[in-house]
């Protein structure tokens, strides 16, 4: 085999709980058979989504079959420069691209299916077939577009949905509430045992539609006994109940009940249910909606199209005629919730927007809460609408927006309901996983049956264990452009030195006496500007050609070394008199 | 004169209210000198602080004698690439040099003396004396030592100290309290009108140490009459109180009684009344303390020696031996609390720290809070000091950290003090000022009577009126290594260029006959890793190959049309090929 695997060490912890009768009491089978189960392994293999939030992506393998549960991308950070996208590295998958049967989708957000189109360019003509709802395939189906890919086989399924994917595989998709419609937990049957995937989730006790929370089926599936349960972290620091989706709804009529003009409000894209309630409410106040940004049209679309989103066909108007609706019967509903400069919002806020120039009497509004990190952007398009004297509501004020992940309270309904002996938390940050452990001790969970993995580790699940017992090659795989791979931590060096303090480039010819041609070429970008800094060029070139007559007296001869000279001297110089390190490239040309 | 002068349009209302007699009733004086006092005018130039958080300075100006308050920095956001801090654009103050009087300074933190040695440097060589307190004179001083430059004449300031500074400016000190010793607001007397300036303030009603706020003097100050106040508007979106610094040495006293191994206590180094309870806690718990941090030394090393911070002698260990000491003996103060990637903690959090590796049991204290934008930097210390199954005590645990500002309560008990004629809310976003505005109507200001300005607005205030009269030049400098103004937005939009898809340069060599050398170099930085990708390089060189066949038959003569040439031809390949868009810069060497 060709891929990277390390076999990791046993842990004394789980040795010792081997030669235990303990774990006799929580399985149901007799001793027997118990003893074959023993012998039964199944690993799962997180390759995204663990110690960091977004790019989830898990897979689950026994002999040599396996079944992938989401590909999702994350965005990048402030250090990943010029990149568009991230996506979880797929050489393990690669490297065993024949074992791989499905890929199953828990749900349509970018994080959870973002990553498809990079996958299956990667693994270039397979037939796994691709399992999800209705609403998650058609988004899944609509990423292939661009890439003028074939699109791969999609199944549609639905709640309590049972497949057998394979000779070893059995799954079932369990219906959950979570910020858009088609959600399911997966519950994977195999020989080593049982596992629940909660998928992205929240208890949803008045959901704006679809097949609700499944406690039922899922109360079900824990009397029957699951050996492992992994669970959404996103909100485990954060105590009690994340409040329905329906409350949001309440707030936005009030705001909308106040408006006298306009209602320019931004919501996220992917979030139908609040789409929905917008577009219910709007029609309460007999309010016409124009649609404003790219994949706020397209969502749009396929939603409706799908019938997911429901509306009268008549009360969408074009953007660009939604100025001579009277101001008390226009909404215009836009992304923009994070700030994203070339958004619908920020035009909006900038003043830059082709056809919706703010107006006093204009309401603004921000139907998100900002992600870590994008509350500068956030806060500056607040400011500015401020400044053009729209009434603007955010955050701050109560009630329109909720999360869609369940808080503690609601991780602890999934843990006691499934009730798993073996317990993994996903999707989080360190410090979530690490929560969502306490939280699983708290009902009922032995501290020592929770795994806190990191991606790339593969996790070995039998009837008696469940432990890291080796890993895999996992990371990042920055996109930018169409791109896979090629932008790798030397790129990503030297953008971040080029942005610190720019490029100085010297160029030089070089007689075939080994003589050097005195012009020298000086070019800067993103260090000084040249105009304003004629003095500085002219004494590094002075300094250059100092340096090249020495290198003509001392007859050195390598380029190599010439341009190590060069290199060495004109850096000195300039951090000397500018306190600056640009990257400074020196070209020989012989001629 | 130079300065850039534009005279604004005279407002309406503010003409309107110069007709009424409204204002007679505000005003203690006779119709007589009433009528003389309405000729007299002076202008406050706010340079920095206004929509912004940071690089907070404003002019005062009446005749040809200008006062200044304060000359802070701001740090860059991640647009500025590569640049250090930003000072405000000292224009105006150049071309006024010869009237500016004096530099009052509120208090010492960055934000209110960082630009101080720039503004010199600037100037050139004055007579200009600084006037603030002891430690914030000292903090001054320490901040031009790297600039070999002449320290300007400082004049040490308590509360109550009155000055007549020049011609027309009296001033006078007013205790106040916040995060750092010797803070004072400052009311400038003139013979337009009185204005006071609340500098950054908290009602800390029991305060670490120093004059506490002086309620007697802002009250006798109100009670015969203020024209116009600036108050710092930074937590005025935020209810109620602030609570007071003591709150937090409660708190840590708690946290530091449940630490069973070391403390390692992340602060921020100005936060002097911090330090000194950290120091108190400390001897409490009989523990000594190992100092880390450029920032944190430097600031021991004033304060200590200015008697604002006091502890025996023996308590402090050298950072090296801290390692000796007992676990229970130990505590480490350093800096970071903002995630800084090389300030102290995170050297600790990533386990590069040349002396300090984390151990089990170690408790990890981050007394503040992320500051907006550095969210995702903490957290990333904190997800690796719990990997590092530190225990961390930060932000979410309530007590650790409380503001320096005061939230709209305290707003409201300045603004009942001060009770000013005029208002003008200063130090914060836009959304900060205006929710300030409506604090101040809600104490009785008149609405029209609120200024809410930005910074080079020049406003008039007269016995009669206050309001926006012209505009001066103003701005951000952008300061990156030693230079002063020369990072401008050219070079910022190359290095946002070169940082997204980096750069590929293109070297050619013509001979006089005007036929080229095909021998071409192509080197890129930050754009592909050639080594993965030379056939891209190959092929590029390929097009540009026959672009210079095709330039040598079409005759084409001038070297800016070659050069445009080739950056289109090779941009519009390059971008077809991997949809990125380099900065292509070709270079022709004539031989």
């Amino acid at each position: 085999m060709k891929f990277n695997y390390v076999e990791g060490k046993k842990g004394d912890k789980a040795e010792k709980e081997e030669k235990t009768e303990k774990i006799e009491k929580n399985t149901k089978k007799g001793a027997a058979s118990e003893k074959q189960a023993k012998e039964e392994k199944v690993y799962i293999i997180p390759l995204g989504g663990m110690e960091e939030v977004g790019k989830n992506m898990t897979a689950f393998q026994y002999k040599d079959e396996i079944v992938i549960v989401d590909a999702g991308l994350t965005f990048p950070e402030d250090e990943h420069l010029g990149i568009d996208v991230i996506i979880p590295d797929f050489t393990y998958l690669e490297n065993n691209k024949d074992k791989i049967k499905s890929l199953l989708l828990t749900h349509g957000h970018e994080d959870h299916i973002g990553a498809i189109p990079y996958l299956f360019q990667k693994l270039g003509s397979t037939d796994i077939t691709i399992y999800g709802g209705k609403l998650t395939l058609e988004l899944a189906k609509a990423k292939f577009e661009k890439k003028d890919a074939v699109i791969p086989k999609m199944k549609v399924v639905k709640g309590r949905t049972k497949l057998k994917l394979s000779k070893y595989f059995s799954v079932e998709f369990i219906s959950v509430t979570h910020s858009i419609a088609d959600c399911y937990a997966i519950c994977i049957k195999t020989p080593a045992g049982i596992i629940v995937h909660s998928g992205d989730f929240k208890v949803d006790l008045t959901p704006v539609d679809g097949e609700g929370f499944d406690f039922a089926r899922l109360a079900q599936l824990g009397e029957e006994g699951v050996d492992l349960l992994l669970s959404d972290s996103t909100n485990a620091a954060i105590p009690g109940f994340t409040p329905s989706e329906k409350s949001v709804g309440e707030s936005l009529r009030e705001e909308f009940g106040k408006a006298k003009g306009r209602i320019i409000i931004a919501a996220f894209a992917s979030h139908i249910h609040r789409l929905q309630q917008i577009v219910d409410i709007a029609q309460i106040y007999n309010r016409k909606i124009a649609i404003d940004g790219r994949s706020m049209v397209k969502v749009f679309d396929i939603a409706s199209r799908l019938g997911y989103l429901k509306f009268p066909k008549n009360m969408i108007v074009d953007l660009h005629k939604s100025d001579k609706l009277p101001p008390e019967k226009a909404i215009i509903l836009c992304t923009g919730t994070q700030g994203e400069p070339l958004a619908a919002l920020s035009r909006i806020a900038n003043g830059t927007h082709k056809y919706i120039s703010l107006r006093e009497g204009d309401t603004v509004i921000i139907s998100a809460t900002p992600i870590p990190g994008n509350e500068k952007a956030v806060y500056k398009n607040i400011n500015h609408l401020l400044k053009k004297n729209a009434n603007v509501v955010f955050e701050k004020v109560v009630g329109i927006h909720v999360s869609g992940h369940g808080c503690q309270e609601e991780q602890k309904i999934m843990l006691s309901l499934v009730k798993p002996k073996f317990f993994m938390p996903v999707h989080g940050e360190y410090m979530m996983l690490k929560k969502h452990k306490e939280l699983a001790v708290a009902t009922g969970v032995e501290s020592d049956n929770v795994i806190l993995a990191e991606n790339g580790n593969k996790i070995e699940l039998t009837k008696s264990h469940c432990r890291v017992a080796g890993k895999v090659q996992s990371g990042m795989t920055l996109i930018d452009g169409f791109g896979i791979g090629d932008v790798g931590n030397i790129v990503l060096k030297d953008r971040q030195n080029l942005a610190d303090d720019g490029i100085v480039i010297i160029t030089v010819s070089q007689y075939k006496n080994g003589k050097f041609n005195k012009q020298i070429e000086l070019v800067t970008r993103g260090f000084i500007y040249n105009r304003e800094s004629e003095n500085l060029i002219l004494e590094t070139k002075e300094l250059i050609k100092l340096e090249l007559e020495s290198i003509e007296t001392k007859e050195i001869k390598e380029i190599s070394k010439v341009k190590q000279l060069l290199k060495s001297k004109v850096g000195e110089f300039l951090y000397k008199k500018t306190n600056r390190e640009p990257i400074i490239l020196p070209i020989i040309m012989e001629v």
